[in-house]
């Protein structure tokens, strides 16, 4: 047995197609247990739910990761199951999977799932969800199919890239992008602790956060605690990279920052010779 | 053991009332599996969570279907048992069951669940699925009763019928209604496309979606790349019933869908010998 | 093994926090079960967790209670782990497990966990529920430590408690206040049928309810039958607890009822000897 799926969608919670994939799993391979990871993906935001897989990799048990995030339904794009060190990834193949793949070192092979004996027959249209991905992840994680019996390798070229985009340091500042807002209204960016280092920037510095040509004063701190309630600080967040955060408040309402909007961080760098304006 | 229980409710999940179910069954039969459907039946429609159930019915493993929608509790209406070819049916006897109990092929025995002993007694008011539908699933599941020790066998009668409206075929038309909008804005009518068929339409034919007197255009579609972005369709959707969609859109806001609204799908039919008017 | 565990939070379901901390405990114990019991508590609203878990708690499973509702992540609590009669608690020290724990009997050892071999290492902040709760929740839960070898035993002290408004009995009077409005809009309150005994009112009675000196006519029913579809009633609910409420409608509406707020009930008591105003 590969051991159990972790099940990440944009499903929501509304209707019962979660629960119809976990009841395909639970009929093909009753004693594989599912990790609900979470439904929440914004519909069709194929890049929330690679980042939330990403962040969520190292902590799965090794076994199956099943991810459908899939905006582009019943269009030409494969539906693949791919084999890392860690395991195996069922999901459509439209950049969803391939950071996560990544993180665990690539994969090592890919099929694009065609085998027809291995799906569930539907009465109209496919919901590849619970007749194509469930099935597979299903009978991967019992270990009672090879993965090249689901269909034939991908050759070569392997999974579809998603393009994220890369922080860009010009010190005394960087400028990057919000990857995330979670439940809470913290802000997490795609700039990493080692591109403030290289921007000048110390833990303990203060920090201008730029949005939209605004600039508002926060410090880079270790905890919370260290900033006053209600005041703007930046962290290395629980995944590594660095977030913007109010000490017990929302930085999304404050800043009015969204996912994909472009942020700067900036240090004070080294004092500028400013002299008094020339007269004339 | 009868197999896995499949849960679901109107109960959302803001309170603890599915955990405590969840919990109730875990202490009563603690290698019982529980699939959670869905528990974001809108409060009380009993038709939406009878359709729900009666969509996933086919995929569910057999075992325990236990289903709490319940907008009259604490009147007259049973709690009841209902064995199956499939498996056992648990919850209140108010049409929620009916059509899923029918899609399997009907019941051999009903009983209406009075037996004391087997209800987790109250600090107060009875919280029925906790007190009397969770155990009674919980203990058929795990194989330790028989039904009739649930309590006495209804004689004859059998379910209350849940009245599901029929579609009308008046060619080139049919006339149907809303069954479902799902979280994607999709919306599923009482259609078939036997209805359509007898109604003179094939798949690849324009067809005419009549919302409130005014008509918009869509196309029979079999994939929703047949059609523009934006674009209006029809298609057979995974539950085998005929779909109003818009490809990368949501069809429930362009054209004001919403669950029970009457709809007409209307074929161009013969072609009408249309003279020029006449003049004077 | 000690058993399955029961988890309360205030995650949300929108990010992957909740199933992170699944993943966390299926490869620390991956045969233990893991009941969510909610995870739609208000954001670090402690007194919420800390009365569902109240409620929900003699329901659940002997076995590991891990709740997780901390506004004050960061600062100057304890992480704690405490051993009682019913199993063990696991989650920040800020008053969410007392009530509960005092429920099942008190706690035996309470210790700070603190210990950094059993804890998971983050690449940036600790995010606590991840990294250390569900951890130790899963060591627990198989059985695989010693409670003392999560850290040092809290002397004396124990679990910091969270202050409950105790009801006010005044006859005809009970003043009390909102513990609880539900997912239906039915409204709990701090108050028990012995204090509106103490109060002199029975079942049957007719029970005023005010709210900011506004008054309300209901009846004390033991069924929602017992009043016509929109009228208010107040009763003894399913956890035991009189809980306003209105027959097929949402009582917080009606009453505009939120958490916390003050409400007395009032009985009619002996009736006043009111005669005319004197005149002049």
């Amino acid at each position: 047995m590969a051991g159990p799926i972790s099940f990440i969608s944009d499903f929501g919670r509304d209707d019962e197609f979660v629960g119809v994939v976990h009841a395909v799993i639970a009929r093909l391979a009753p004693s594989v247990r599912v990790i609900d990871l979470t439904h929440g993906i914004r519909r069709g935001d194929i890049r929330s739910g690679a980042l939330a897989l990403t962040r969520a990799i190292q902590y799965l048990p090794e076994g199956v990761a099943l991810a459908v995030v899939d905006p582009t339904v019943g269009t030409a794009r494969r539906a693949i199951a791919a084999a890392t060190d860690w395991g195996f990834f069922v999901g459509p193949d439209n950049g969803l999977l391939s950071p996560a793949v990544a993180m665990v070192g690539g994969a090592h092979v890919v099929v694009s799932i065609e085998n027809p004996d291995m799906a569930v027959p539907s009465p109209g249209a496919t919901f590849q969800g619970r007749d194509v991905f469930a099935p597979a992840a299903a009978l991967l994680a019992a270990g009672e199919v090879e993965i090249e019996e689901l269909g034939p390798v991908v050759a070569g070229e392997g999974l579809k890239p998603l393009l994220l985009p890369l922080p860009k340091v010009e010190p005394p500042a960087v400028h990057g992008e919000v990857f995330w807002v979670d439940t809470y209204g913290n802000v997490e960016t795609n700039i990493g602790p080692d591109d403030l280092a290289m921007a000048g920037l110390r833990p303990g510095d203060p920090v201008e956060v730029v949005v939209g040509g605004s600039p508002s004063e926060a410090v880079w701190v270790t905890s919370f605690g260290e900033v006053g309630d209600g005041e703007l600080l930046v962290h290395v967040d629980s995944a590594g990279l660095i977030a913007i955060a109010v000490n017990k408040g929302r930085a999304d309402e404050e800043l009015s920052l969204v996912e994909r909007l472009p942020v700067v961080l900036r240090g004070r760098g080294t004092p500028k010779a400013e002299g008094p304006r020339p007269p004339g």
